[in-house]
């Protein structure tokens, strides 16, 4: 097997065998290809990409390149949810109780925060006590009885990823549909659900920053789900506009458990009803996405999603003490207000921008071994869309650090488009495509 | 400066500063930037093309990474001439001479072989005692009182060539016009002559495999030339025929000698004559590139030619008894005639199996530290367009090691296809194009 040769195929858009991609990304992680070769390998697929057939092959193989889990422990269709990552994006808290309560089994796999966006176990790991490092074992049996669990991802998964991403990230080539889709699907194959929703976030805080793209991200990443036999779904949603109105860990799950309580704002509310609808659908827990959708509503209404969340926090050790009374939860910390300098309709938000705000406040984290302030935060009273008056309050930055707030609530102000008219047509609704 | 912004900006095709080509060359020349950077940003260059404006930058600031070779000492226009390389090419032993006989002053750095493609080095060193290691003042030297002179590239000579080149060869990144340009135009730059003709061969046996990308090449490496203040011209030539009828470094001196006689072959002579006619208008010796290709035919007609082919030996310390007696030159071999299997006409020489059934007889290497056997070689009898009768014979292989000709036989054969018709439409003729 000749690995120039396998390089060259890729840049003149030739389809590689199963053999040469089994061949690659084995010699790639064990280093016997070297990295200069492996980084123009990247470089040739972000620019000439890979067919959907290769991409599916280069997927799998990265999968069995470390430890893949084993959820046989737990009956029925397991079932998972994945968001390529946004700002203010609580929604896995929120959905993992609403569909287990709906009698759905959800084995949901995380991971951290890093940069503008912020991670489900960072949210979770605000609640004192709760523990999301669990052997597979212990998880499968939370599941099995309360219905629901999240943990983070453990042991040797996808070492091909982590070789690959490292060399994307300081090669340019990071941009590339395939490679995003190889890298999410080869984890998600490795965490072992049978159904996935997968939740494409398009706009100016997410990868893809087009409707178009996020929407060949989808088609892309469910041909390679449905190829190597899971059930597949997907939404496409706008991150131009934060979810919620919290960005920041105790204060996401604050307003995942007014959302869980059915007194959460309607945006929130909505996108995670449609995911349980859509959850249930794949788990065969009911006959269309419509009855799906119902039933979530009604456990939303009946309070039996709330009080799975809290089965939940406490099968994972969490002291339910904070839940019950958010309070503390949202604990003691320094706030800041900032107002409009404008009055006018806001017309865009850049929602990176926000999220980096946040994370200047300690919210969320610029390297791995960055630490949080579970505290920090914001609250956001006006949206794109919304009208605003000068001196009217936009937002309340949170921090443990009061100095940082002027630095950070300069950005944040720097991320509003305010203007005289308001611009309907180029403001997407929250939900652009769902995929089932 | 930043690296990865660096490969990015090649990824979406946007134009690259003076200041980042800058950058990127010293610090990878340096080390300073990874190899798998490097690789990463080549196989970008390869994949997105880089503009003639960068290309030019690029090749302006290799040509500055190493040692510049200072040709001031030599009064006049520096003339220069460069093949892509090519089988049978053995033109450069005819034109400098020739150009010389008619007044031009033509300082010829050159190469030595590898793979199927023959160098000037290697066949002026066929004949005994010949120097091509000579210091520049003493080239200079020549070149003033003789008129030309050809010596091997000695120094550090363009280092980013040779990094780049190495990188490149093993990650597919090898067949990138602006790579191939870059890496041609940043010697010939460094070599320090005022105008330079490019002999641009396309074909089976060149880089260039259709007339479009070779005249792409040249064009390319037109502008980088001018625009660093070199007069170019460049000819396209086809290279799906090898030039003249011998193959190997003695066998090809022999026919240059036989050329510059004026009893040469036609193509060869030809092409030659049409080189010199190019160069003399190009070092300002006549007015028109017709009057040059008259002088040049009168040069070799009357003797003068061969006459400076002499006094180019003796000043470069050959042994003129080899010239002028070519049967010493030839020297003691073995030879293998190769009959065709078919009757019919030759409608198609791949040259660069001829060229590597040539190698096999030891006449070019494989590796760089392969020792050659500088009598061997291949005389052919019939070319593309040529009728042949099944058992006439194709060619005579010669070699000092009688084994290597069954193998060698057996790959010059299958680079032959004979047909009953003549394909007259798909036979390209010598000369493709001409830019002047």
């Amino acid at each position: 097997m000749n690995t120039v040769d396998i390089i060259n195929q890729v840049v003149l858009k030739n389809k590689l065998s199963k053999e040469q991609i089994v061949y690659f990304v084995k010699e790639a992680v064990s280093g016997k290809i070297p990295d200069y070769q492996v980084a123009a390998f990247l470089m040739a697929v972000r620019c000439q990409g890979l067919s959907n057939n290769n991409t599916s092959i280069l997927t799998r193989e990265m999968e069995f390149s470390g430890d893949v889990i084993n959820l046989s422990g737990i009956k029925g269709v397991k079932l998972d949810k994945h968001s390529t990552g946004g700002v203010g994006d609580k929604a896995s808290l929120i959905i993992v109780p609403l569909v287990a309560a709906c009698g759905g089994k959800v084995a949901k796999l995380s991971g951290k925060g890093l940069g503008h966006t912020g991670g489900t176990i960072d949210k979770l790991e605000s609640i004192p006590g709760f523990n999301t490092e669990i052997d597979i074992d212990k998880f499968s049996e939370i599941v099995n009885s309360v219905g629901g669990a999240i943990i983070g991802a453990t042991g040797n998964l996808v070492p091909a990823d982590k070789m690959f991403y490292a060399l994307r990230d300081v090669t340019a080539s990071v941009e590339s549909i395939s490679l995003i889709a190889s890298s999410i699907m080869s984890k998600k194959l490795a965490s072992g659900a049978d159904a996935i929703l997968l939740d494409v976030k398009c706009g100016s805080g997410a990868f893809m920053k087009t409707p178009q793209t996020a929407k060949e991200l989808a088609e892309v990443m469910i041909h390679i789900g449905r190829d190597n036999g899971k059930k597949m779904a997907a939404f496409i949603t706008n991150m131009d506009i934060p979810l919620g109105y919290n960005i920041g860990n105790a204060l996401e799950v604050e307003e995942s458990i007014r959302t869980l309580k059915n007194i959460g704002p309607e945006d929130l509310t909505h996108e995670c009803v449609e995911a349980a609808g859509v959850m249930l659908y794949l788990g065969g827990k009911v006959d269309s996405v419509e009855a799906g959708e119902n039933r979530a509503k009604q456990a939303l209404f009946d309070g039996s999603a709330f009080a799975k969340f809290r089965e939940i926090v406490q099968a994972q050790g969490g002291d339910l003490s904070y839940i019950d009374n958010t309070t503390k939860l949202l604990g003691n910390k320094k706030s800041y207000d900032v107002v409009s300098l404008e009055s006018g309709f806001i017309n865009k938000m850049d929602t990176l921008e926000i999220g980096m705000s946040s994370v200047m406040l300690k919210a969320g984290r610029v390297t791995k071994t960055d630490k949080l302030d579970y505290l920090a935060g914001i609250t956001i009273y006006k949206k794109t869309g919304d009208k605003i008056k000068k001196g009217q309050k936009l937002a309340t930055l949170y921090a443990q650090d009061e100095s940082l707030f002027p630095a950070a609530a300069d950005r944040f102000l720097k991320a509003f488009v305010i203007d005289s008219k308001l611009d309907e047509e180029n403001i997407w609704p929250l939900m652009l495509h769902k995929i089932v």
